[in-house]
C-alpha cells in the first residue's frame, strides 16, 4: 500500500475497513474536542487571562495540526476514484464538509491576527457528530434516527398541537393579564415567553399571572402542558421499542 | 366539468379525489396562517406602529379572498347532493363550519370600523385543524386520536388522581402555612395556586412553603406529582405502541 | 321485592346488579363532590362571606342527606346476609367505612355548633374512590393497579436511589454552599429541600447554588434528576402496556 | 454447625442459603440507615444542640456494632475457603469493601475526638446498595441494571446530544445576551449554567434571558429539552418493557 493511499484509509472513515474508527481519526476526534473546550473556556476571562499562554499555545498545536489534516486530506484525495487525481481533488475542495473546514480554518489563522470568531470555532463539533455517525455508536445513532423517522408524522403533529396551545395560552393570558401586566402581557407575542416557560414547565418565575381568571386559565394551559411532555415521549417510547425489535430481526 | 364542480373539489376537502390537499385549500391554509401570525403581531405595538400600514394591506388582502372563499362555497354548496340547489345552499349556511366563517368574516369587516375582536381572529385556527384531518397527517392523527380513545378511562383515572393530590396537597399546606403566609395559602382556592404551580413541576417562585411542616409536606406532594407526571406518559407510550401495531396489520 | 331490600340495593354497590352506579348512588357522589367543594370554597373569606347564607343551606341540605343516608344503610344492613338483622346491623356500624362515615356526619353536625374540621370534611374523598372503584371506571382502575403492583418492585428500587440521591445531592450542596449560604445550606436537612426542589425539576427559586464548586455539583445532580422521571415513566410504560394486553387476552 | 460457620453465615450474604436477608444482616442494615440518619440530622445545630447526648449515646453504641461486626467478619472469615484461615482473613482486609468499612470505622471512634468527617459517615450507604442487591429486590435491581445496560449506547448518544445542546445553548445565549447581562452570560461557562438550569427544565429563575433575541434562541433551546427528556424516557420505557419479556420467559 502506498503512503497515499495509506493516508486515505487513515482520514476517511468510510475507507477505513475495521470496526470503528482509525487510529488518526481518533486522534482528530480528540484535538476536536480540546480545541472546542478550549474555545468554551477562553470566553470566561477568569480562567483566560491567567492561562493566556497556555491557550495560545494549545491554539497554535492545534490550528497546525489541522492544517496538515487538510492538505493531507486534499493529496490523499486522489484515491477516491479512479481518473484524474485533480478532479478528486477538486471535488473534495468543492464538498460542503471540506468547504466548512476551510473557513473554520481560515478563521482560526485569522484568529492568531486579533480576530474572534467563536460560532466558527464550534463549527467543528460537526465533524465530531460526522464522525460519530460511523463510530461504535453507529448502531445506536441509526436506530434512534429510525425510530424518531418513523413517527415523524406524529411528532409533526404533536408540534402542530404544542404552537397552537402555546397560541392559546398566550393569547388568553394576553386577555385576561394584559391590563395588570402590560410590560409581561401587553401583548400576544410578549405572553409567548410566558406560554413558552410554562408549558416546557421550566418557571423560571419573571413572568407568572397574578388575577384569580390569569391563574386558573395558566392552570389549565399548565395541565394542558403535562400532555404536550407525555405525548412525544409515549410516540418515542413506542418507537424505539418497535425499532429495537427490527434491528435485532433483521 | 364544470367550473361549479371544479370549484366544490377545490374548496371541498372531502370532495378532493387525490391524496393530501387541493392548490386551493393549500393556499386557503397559507392564509388563515398568515392572517393568524398578522392578528398575534398587531396587538404588539413596538411592530404594530411602524408596519401599521402593511398590516391593514395584508387584512384588505386577506379579508376578500376570505369573503370571495365563503361565497365560492355557498355558490358551489349546489353540487353536494342531488335535488333543489337552494336547499344545499341553506343547509351550507346554516352548517356550523360556515357559521363560525361568517361570524370571523363579519368581525374582520367590522374590525376595519374599529372594533377589535382578538379571540374571533384566532377561531380561524379550527379551520386549520379540519384541513388537517384531512391532509397527509390525517393517518398519524388518527392514530394518536385512537391511542388516546383506547386509553380514554385510564387517562380519566390519572386525572381523577391528579385532581384529588391537589385538593390534598392544597388543603395539607393551606393547614400547614395559612397563618405563616395568609396572602398565599390562606385558604384552600389560594393555596390550589401553589399545588397547580408544584404538582406541573413549573415552579415559578411567587409562593413556596417557609415552615419546616409545609417543607414536608410539599415533599411528598412533589414526589407524588412525579408519578403524576409518569402515569399518563407510561399509559400513552403503551396505547401508541399498540396503536401503531393495529394500524400497520389492518 | 321489598322497599328494605331495594334500598340495599340502591345504597350497597355491590349489591346493584346491572353496570355501574345506582342512580341513588349517583346522587350521593354528585353530593359528596358538591360537599367537597364548598368545603374548599368556604375557606376563602372573599367567597364565604358574600355568599354565607347559601353555603349554610347547602350545608343544612347536604347534612340531612347524609343523615338520612346513614341510617337508611343502618336499617337496610339486615339484608345483607341470613340471620339476626340486628347482628348484620352491629356489623355495618363497627365497619371501618361507617365509623369513617359517623365521624364526619358528627363533625357536620358539630360544625352548625362553631367547630371547623376541615380534613374531615374532605375525608368523604374517599367514599368517591370506593365508589369509582365500582362505577365505570373499575375496570380501567384495575389495570392500573395491577401495572403498578407487577412492577411494584422495579418502583422501590427507583424510590431507593432517588433517596439515595437526594441525600447525596444534599451532602455535597451541604459541603459545597454552606459556609456562602448557611440559611439555606447550613446542615443536610436544610440541603434536602433545595435537592428535593431540584430533583423534582420545580425550581421555585428560594435556594440555589452560587458557587462554582455548588453549580458544578447541582448540575451533575439535576441531569441524575432526569434519570429519577425517566426511570418510573419507563417502568410504568413498559407494564401498562403489558396490563393492558393480558385484560385483553383474559 | 460451628459457631464459626453460624457467624459466616449471618454475616456473609451470599453464604445465607434462604431467601433475602440474615438476621444479623437485617440488623445491620437498620443500624446504617439509622447511623446515617443520625449524621444527616447532626449536621443541623437546631437539632443537635437540644439532643446531643442522645447523639452521642446512638454513636457510641453503633460504633461497638460496627466494631464487634468488623472483628467478627475478620474471625469468620476463615470460612471462605479451604486452606489456611489466616491467608482467608488477609484476604478479607485487603478487599475493598473491608478497607472501606475499616476507615470509615477509624472515622467514626477518631470522631469521639473531634473530627467531624461528614462524607465518610454516609459512604456506608453503599454497603446498603450492596446488601439490596442480595435481598428481595434483587431480581428488580437486576432487571433495571440489565435494561440500562441493554441500551448503553442509545442512552450514550442522547447524553451526547444533551452535552451538544448545552454546548450549542450556552453559546447561542452568550453571544445574545452576553452585554446585556455580563455576570449571568458574559462567557459560555457562564452560560453553561443557565442551560442546565433549562434543559433540565429546573429554571430557578436567577438567570433568564431578558432580549428579544435571547428569549427566542431560549425558547426553541427548551423545546429541544423536552427532546431531551423525552428520549431517554423513551429509550428506557422500551428496554423495561423487553427485560421484563425475557425475565420471564427465561
Amino acid at each position: 500500500m502506498t503512503l497515499r493511499a495509506w493516508t486515505y484509509r487513515q482520514l476517511e472513515p468510510e475507507a477505513w475497513l475495521e470496526r470503528g474508527l482509525s487510529p488518526v481519526n481518533r486522534l482528530l476526534t480528540a484535538a476536536i474536542l480540546v480545541a472546542t473546550l478550549a474555545a468554551v473556556l477562553e470566553t470566561e476571562p477568569l480562567i483566560a487571562m491567567p492561562w493566556a499562554l497556555t491557550f495560545q499555545r494549545i491554539e497554535h498545536v492545534l490550528g497546525a495540526l489541522f492544517c496538515v489534516e487538510y492538505f493531507a486530506r486534499l493529496w490523499s484525495a486522489a484515491e477516491r476514484q479512479r481518473g484524474s487525481p485533480w478532479r478528486s481533488r477538486a471535488r473534495f475542495v468543492a464538498s460542503p464538509a471540506a468547504l466548512i473546514d476551510l473557513v473554520v480554518l481560515a478563521a482560526t489563522l485569522a484568529r492568531a491576527q486579533g480576530l474572534a470568531l467563536l460560532p466558527l470555532r464550534l463549527v467543528r463539533l460537526l465533524r465530531v457528530l460526522r464522525l460519530a455517525k460511523l463510530g461504535r455508536t453507529s448502531a445506536a445513532m441509526r436506530r434512534i434516527a429510525s425510530a424518531v423517522h418513523s413517527r415523524r408524522e406524529e411528532l409533526a403533529v404533536t408540534a402542530g398541537f404544542a404552537l397552537a396551545l402555546l397560541v392559546v395560552g398566550a393569547t388568553a393570558l394576553h386577555l385576561l393579564e394584559g391590563v395588570v401586566q402590560p410590560k409581561s402581557f401587553g401583548s400576544i407575542p410578549r405572553a409567548l415567553w410566558w406560554a413558552v416557560v410554562t408549558l416546557t414547565t421550566i418557571g423560571y418565575g419573571d413572568v407568572y399571572p397574578v388575577t384569580v381568571g390569569g391563574k386558573c386559565a395558566a392552570s389549565v394551559i399548565a395541565f394542558a402542558g403535562i400532555g404536550l411532555i407525555a405525548m412525544p415521549t409515549g410516540i418515542l417510547a413506542a418507537a424505539f421499542s418497535e425499532a429495537h425489535r427490527h434491528d435485532r430481526v433483521s
